[in-house]
């Protein structure tokens, strides 16, 4: 237990086998709002389980696990005081703060009192949301390099909106995030009706291999890519023919001039651990992000917040309301719920084993492949049921 | 994908280790009437997924499976022409007729397109019933070859009437349809309590060995075995002692001399690769036909189809009336339904691992003995989970 | 089938490789009441299916698939006579009472009869609950060896009042019940309220090695452990100060002189195969008896019974009613239901791994290990799927 690794021990895996995610890294666990006062919240983030607890505002979290025989501390939780909490099966009571065994009323005089401790999370909440460091590296690399840059800067304001469950693998999201060319499943999304915004359904690189011009970030803080969505065309319409007949796929409503410019000037670039951000987005001055939090082999939590820039807070105030009133709605349930669906049915359709079974990557699937790369390169460690890889 | 194999290269293999079924040869998917014009329905045969759809009145079939990233195309179908189906993930648009790679709207000019396609499953729509050939043969046999004899006669009229999945594997099934001493399940069954007929509860052997006077047919054509219960002796009533008393079994209708008779000329014959015929039933002039499709490891599909000679189309019609309106309430609801229940006994007792447990097989199982040593010689192979065995 | 085991070749296993429990011991299959004249009740125990009948008052048991092909008689079970079943698939029919093939209506000279039989379980029905012997060991032991002593004592009333089912392995349940450390979760319980009884929340070992003091029960008879309670401090009360706040847990009802010489007149004991007796509980004359008998690997079966001394009629009669209409409700449903729950929460917590997962036993913990070393010691063999270990 809690055998610490300094930093210089970091190993990278291969992103074919992250299936339960990469170990040492920054997750969202859950948004600030649904965890309050002394509430005691279980999460299982990359097959471990976690219990959350709020303590004077600040969010710990500790191992879901009895160090005794095993009991699991959310199916009946007791705390004496605000900052322990209790077994119920034998009354081994831990500081929540920190993991450490401190009572044992059956054995007050224990040898292991003092002296064994539950695994401890680092914990950190920043812009309504809920980290969590999973992982045993000392010491603890900062947020910051975690998170999209920009992200925790000082007078940007963010609005989480979206936790949810989604029963995938979290690298078929990943994939599937950053990568252009799956906009076709967004054609009849109601967002674009409600904004009457034209969307291509497709987008083709110029010169087949504009993929080498993603810039990929791998300096100090965070690790990720930048696409070059600038340089590629969007179609907006497609014809074929088979057998004699055309068929003809098509933008819901008809690009004028500016609806070229508008989507060239829209950056997507995907981070480790697994967090995309695209700017602007939902509209012109907002900032969406997203990420793909792995709960166990087949299915992670994903997570929406948007962002703006403002100090005001009466700025800050109404942009909250306007997130939740408006944007929660039409940005999530008639648009990014599209993307839900697709991953599942992959996952389905590979039966349940991506990765395993063969993929055949087209001109367009640069993104992916340099994502994958990128990742294979810089995470720090495959996380594996047990613990991490050796 | 798609590396056939010369018809030279046939390795059949032991019935006991099918748990998939036999590959290479043809099986019933549907009734024509579960697939209506530009209707697209999926199917899971041998543990492969299918996609069917009818074009212009003509059913085709795909592998349910894109062969991009793996997109279950049944997920969400999208055809912009009767002729293509499209990936609704990223646009990889496919001929459905013989499967090709025919356009990517965000890479027109992709070396994928006419060089890659998914498997195409030979089908053929005969007697109302829709078989697809699973395999990778060519080329491939003709399906008069995995059919009884007779099946496709012209002056021949068939009318199926059951499809419906069940819980076990294939082989419980087929070994049982074609075993004479099942046939006690059936003695409390309406059907024979409807027809007022006298059923024998056991059949037994005369000389001990009957079963070596089984024909084996296997020349060209379909390979299958045809019972000699005409050399046997049904058993209409039967006693025992034990512990000093004594039960009794009987045929719930005491039998007369015309029901020794009749039963005696009722020929069963049994077909790879799993399809049982018997003649005459459920009366004189009708022919009853069962397949035993898998599905997977623990489950098949049950259809019976009943026929009788006939070319006169108005005669036809009232055969179809009469099978719809009678014979599919009395001959399965209250008759073949009881195998189902019998199979699912077995697939239980035996914890999911029949011919894994041992048997103590008995005189009257020459029948299946028989069975299981032709279809482990004339197979084209044993299906195995991502293709053919090696 | 049915290789018998000589005595002289016993094996034990150890207990944290005994997932499926004991083999060739006497386990409680069900209450007297479960089964009536000719009733056929079907039941798993240590992951063999095994089928009950009372004939003529006794209780027999066989295993519940037929010898033919595995058909699972409970399935559908037919009777023709008392003494026998028949299998409805091929009406193999056998003698209840010792499992001998005695007729096949379809080979009424098959050289399979007289000659096979299924294993038939040794049944005693004693105290109004039928126990059953799984395992091949000839001679099989007494009955008397694998239950607490005194249980089968002429004067002595036993009323047996719960058999449920529990979805942990029956090895926390055991480990558990001798563990005078799990009293924390009876705390709330409505059983201590209804009595108005003080009960401590911890046991203190007084040298810190009381459990030395445990007696071990190994000379001829029930093996078995007989705890120290006497010896040790009964704690009603604890504190403890974490982050400069002070925690209490405490009694609901406040201690008397009497409740620390009650708890500690208190003697709990166990015994092979998996059997607990606390005397006296829930009061003065009365002892209770529980059981934990594995079904499967994750699942085992509770029972709880109750004595008292008496040999007049009316009394047992009395008490029958007292235990009906009082302590089913007051010591089961508000007293060891809560050991069920707790059980469940290891089992989850451990991921349905118990005993594979670390433990950190503590000083308290020394009732568990020399439970676990008399198990592994005097057990006559560890169950295996299969039958037993080799
Ligand atoms: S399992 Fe938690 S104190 Fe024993
Ligand atoms: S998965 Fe079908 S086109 Fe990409
Ligand atoms: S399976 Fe029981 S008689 Fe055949
Ligand atoms: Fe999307
Ligand atoms: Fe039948
Ligand atoms: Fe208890």
């Amino acid at each position: 237990m809690d055998g610490d690794r300094p930093q210089g021990q970091i190993n990278p895996g291969r992103y074919e086998d992250a299936v339960l995610g990469f170990r040492n890294h920054w997750y969202p666990a859950m948004l600030s709002t649904d965890i309050g006062e002394e509430q005691l919240v279980p999460i299982t983030l990359l097959g471990e389980n976690l219990l959350f607890k709020r303590i004077d505002g600040v969010v710990y979290a500790i191992a879901d696990q009895c160090l005794h025989r095993g009991f699991k501390f959310s199916a009946r939780p007791e705390c004496y005081t605000k900052n322990t909490i209790t077994c119920w099966l034998h009354a081994f009571t831990y500081n929540f703060k920190n993991g450490e065994l401190i009572a044992i009323p059956s054995a007050p005089d224990s040898r292991l009192i003092g002296n064994r401790r539950l695994h401890s999370y680092p914990v950190q909440e920043v812009n309504g949301m809920v980290f969590a460091f999973v992982g045993d590296l000392v010491p603890v690399p900062p947020l910051s390099d975690d998170v999209p840059p920009g992200f925790l800067d000082a007078d940007w304001c963010v609005v989480p909106a979206v936790n949810v469950s989604s029963a995938c693998n979290w690298r078929l999201a990943a994939d599937s995030g950053f990568d252009p060319n799956h906009i076709f499943i967004h054609k009849d999304d109601h967002f674009l009706k409600a904004l009457d915004r034209p969307f291509p359904i497709a987008n083709r690189l110029v010169g087949g291999d504009t993929f080498h011009e993603i810039t990929e970030i791998t300096g100090p803080g965070p690790k990720g890519l930048v696409d070059a969505l600038g340089k590629s065309e969007p179609v907006f319409e497609f014809e074929f023919e088979c057998e004699g007949e055309r068929g003809r796929m098509a933008s819901r409503i008809p690009p004028n001039e500016m609806a070229y410019m508008a989507y060239g000037s829209i950056q997507g670039s995907i981070w480790l651990p697994g967090v995309l951000k695209v700017d602007p987005w939902p509209i012109l001055g907002m900032v969406h992000y997203e990420w793909y939090v792995p709960t166990d082999e087949k299915s992670h939590r994903y997570f929406i917040a948007w962002g703006r820039k403002t100090v005001d807070p009466v700025e800050r105030a109404a942009f909250r309301d306007e997130v939740m009133t408006k944007w929660k709605h039409l940005g999530f349930d008639e648009f990014n719920k599209t993307d839900l669906e697709a991953n599942l049915a992959v996952e389905v359709g590979t039966d349940g084993l991506p990765y395993k079974s063969a993929e055949n990557l087209f001109e367009g699937d640069g993104y992916t492949l340099v994502w994958r790369r990128l990742a294979s390169k810089f995470n720090r460690g495959v996380q594996v049921r047990g613990g991490a890889k050796a």
